[in-house]
């Protein structure tokens, strides 16, 4: 447990942005269902034995233009694979997501069931199938019941409502300890004004490229499907894909985001796209701070990159190294664990000119040891949300990660997840 | 600790040979002074707070062709600069070796240091500085105590002895809990002879490509320098660079091939190729067994691969999957975190061919949930030694890798490991 106890609540949902965003955000409630037009549910209906709630609808009451990034493994779950194809004409109405298994490694079963149920939610909607994307979250190779699927899919498309975005982001759990919503509605110079709403799940399997998660976010802001894609694009690429847990890709991942729109004067692109970006980055935030058995959050800053994309690779690199993480742990600076996971990374860097800062400590300049103050370095690991630069001296790009450290609890919890 | 304790000894040091060795190979002692002519120590000179031997020499009393194979780190410490540098001609005569510090990260006075201590040496041994390596291993950046090291190397040399391999072993350790020596004589089927030793330490950073290691292998078979480096590169991809501890590459990996020379009627290149690598494979098993934390050793073979290098690849996305290693901790068998482990890695894969085996029991087959028996399942992962099959479908090719679980005792090893 983390020292400071689990919350849902992101300290500095700004984590991943250089510089404020487009616009003046302000906090709303409701996730998903703060757009106006979006209704959600989220039910108990028996796919997961603790009784749990594990099934969630998300309905847009129409097609709308539709984002979607997806997994990257070659292992795809059967889910992934049929919402591809029903957003690859660009627009969708409605998700169905369910936790308590993910459907993947299922065979032809598996994904007759994943399209059954797109089928079975169109009949409750008496929407087209082709329109409702599923995503399903939990132990791979352990199939769904259809039986318990097909009698809980009208329940839960029965209590839709207009404000029961906490419901399904409560449906859509596994280790997951607390709901994870976001929602914001934001405005420009000139007035104008739109809402993005989210909702996510994911602790385990959380590694970049995606993170094991999935998300749903709303906005009211018109989009069409190209531009819808683009903003979802860069807001994972800055949110999502800069989160880790455990380097692991999972094999479900999955990210919406439905373009509902319907405000009457909505702020143009790249005010919405700064939006979505913050959303998407409190969720993943939140998703970090529930992830499973942390004990510390990092704030791993890489500066002085030749580009955005090598800081951030760099990051990761450092990011996925266990004996860094276990140092963090243990809130002992063992700098030499960090320019070792650098130098071992993918990036091409100059080891004389590498630096490292632990909070305000300053623990290795030149590529060698500093004088530093031990003591100080140590208080600086030992709080519940820590910060650690490594500078490159190559150039002026910078990237932020966030990530956690690997702790006992992180081991029990994983030692035994699927009995 | 392990179930069944921790040994030095290997229980089947041909895990990385496909076929038996060409020539008939006899278990020796003495590890690298099994090889007449070389003599070695080891001796606690200070240089570690604990007194625990740290300072360790291996001589073969004159310049002999040598092979080398280094850490690819870009952070890579001072005696690995050092030692490149004087291998460069192809001839070395000793190594020196010492714990308690890796002179990594340590600057100007660092390369200085190791420089420094290769003179110290070519003087107690009336040689060449630029015949003597250098390797260290221990925490990076912090500085070796200079005045320590200068008086220990004249200790270390006075006390070479043609039965101190032993002692060298013993003096290069450092969360090692055992010393790690094998040696073979190999005899052709000519009649033919020579005699093949080898000492090894590494514990943690402990990753293919290379592990965090060193190694010093020697021989009284002729080769000369370019034979030499052929048959230790061969003998490293087989078998170094196929373990992991923790899948974090060191900043001062090495293995040295010193080839002695001196036996009457040795056996061709090929013969003593196989006999290096079938010392270096038990020494590489070695390391793994006294992996930290380790409770399990992980046999993992992965089958049915286009080629020997895309089935090393899969066995180590799955081999690095913390998910995988914690599963393996727990006795659970979760064959879904090694599809997608195998999904989420470099090579391009079938996933409705994978099939995974946890000892005898088939898993996952076509991709999918295999009816298994559970309890049988979870039997095979109860063992000190467990194996893992991995099958593609794609071709003929396979290899093996050993890695290890990830235990709460590794977390607690290194949560505080330079405090």
């Amino acid at each position: 447990m983390s020292p400071g106890g689990k919350s849902a609540a992101a300290s500095n949902p700004g984590w991943h942005a250089h510089a404020g965003p487009r616009g003046a955000l302000e906090p709303l409630g409701g996730g998903v269902t703060a757009v106006p037009g979006v209704r959600a549910a989220g039910r108990a209906v028996g796919l997961r034995a603790s009784g749990k709630p594990d099934l969630a609808l998300v309905d847009c009451g129409e097609p709308v233009p539709v984002g979607l990034v997806q997994t990257r493994n070659q292992v795809a779950a059967a889910p992934v694979r049929v919402s591809a194809a029903h957003a690859a004409d660009g627009r969708a109405r409605a998700v169905l997501l369910n936790s308590g298994s993910a459907n993947a490694c299922t065979g032809e079963a598996g994904e007759s069931l994943a399209r059954a149920s797109a089928d079975w939610t169109a009949d409750a909607l008496e929407a087209n199938a082709a329109d409702v994307l599923v995503c399903s979250t939990g132990v791979i190779g352990v199939p769904i019941r259809e039986d318990v699927l097909c009698a809980g899919v009208p329940t839960v498309a029965a209590a839709l409502a207009t404000d029961g975005g906490t419901d399904a982001a409560g449906a859509i759990l596994t280790t997951d300890t607390v709901a994870k919503e976001a929602a914001v509605s934001v405005t420009d110079d000139e007035g104008r004004t739109g809402i993005v709403g989210g909702m996510g799940k994911g602790v385990g399997m959380l590694a970049p490229g995606l993170a094991t998660m999935l998300a749903v976010v709303t906005t009211d802001v018109p989009l069409d499907a190209e531009a819808a894609q683009r903003v979802l694009d860069r807001a994972v690429a800055r949110t999502f894909n800069r989160i880790t847990v455990d380097g692991c890709m999972s094999t479900n991942d999955a990210v919406v985001l439905l373009a509902r729109g319907g405000a009457t004067d909505p702020p143009p692109e790249a005010v919405v796209a700064d939006a979505v970006e913050h959303v998407c980055g409190d969720l993943a935030e939140q998703m970090v701070r529930d992830g499973e058995g942390v004990g510390h959050v990092v704030h791993l800053t890489v500066t002085g990159a030749r580009t955005e994309e090598e800081a951030a690779d760099v990051g990761r690199a450092v990011a996925d190294s266990v004996l860094f993480r276990t140092a963090i742990a243990g809130g002992d600076p063992n700098w030499g664990r960090v320019v070792a996971a650098v130098g071992a990374g993918p990036v091409a860097i100059e080891p004389d000119r590498l630096s490292v800062r632990f909070g305000d400590v300053t623990v290795c300049e030149h590529g060698a040891a500093a004088a530093f103050d031990r003591a100080a370095a140590e208080a600086a690991l030992s709080g519940a949300d820590v910060t650690v630069e490594v500078g490159l001296g190559l150039g002026e790009a910078r990237a932020t990660l966030l990530t956690s450290d690997l702790t006992h609890e992180y081991v029990t919890i994983n030692a035994d997840y699927t009995t």
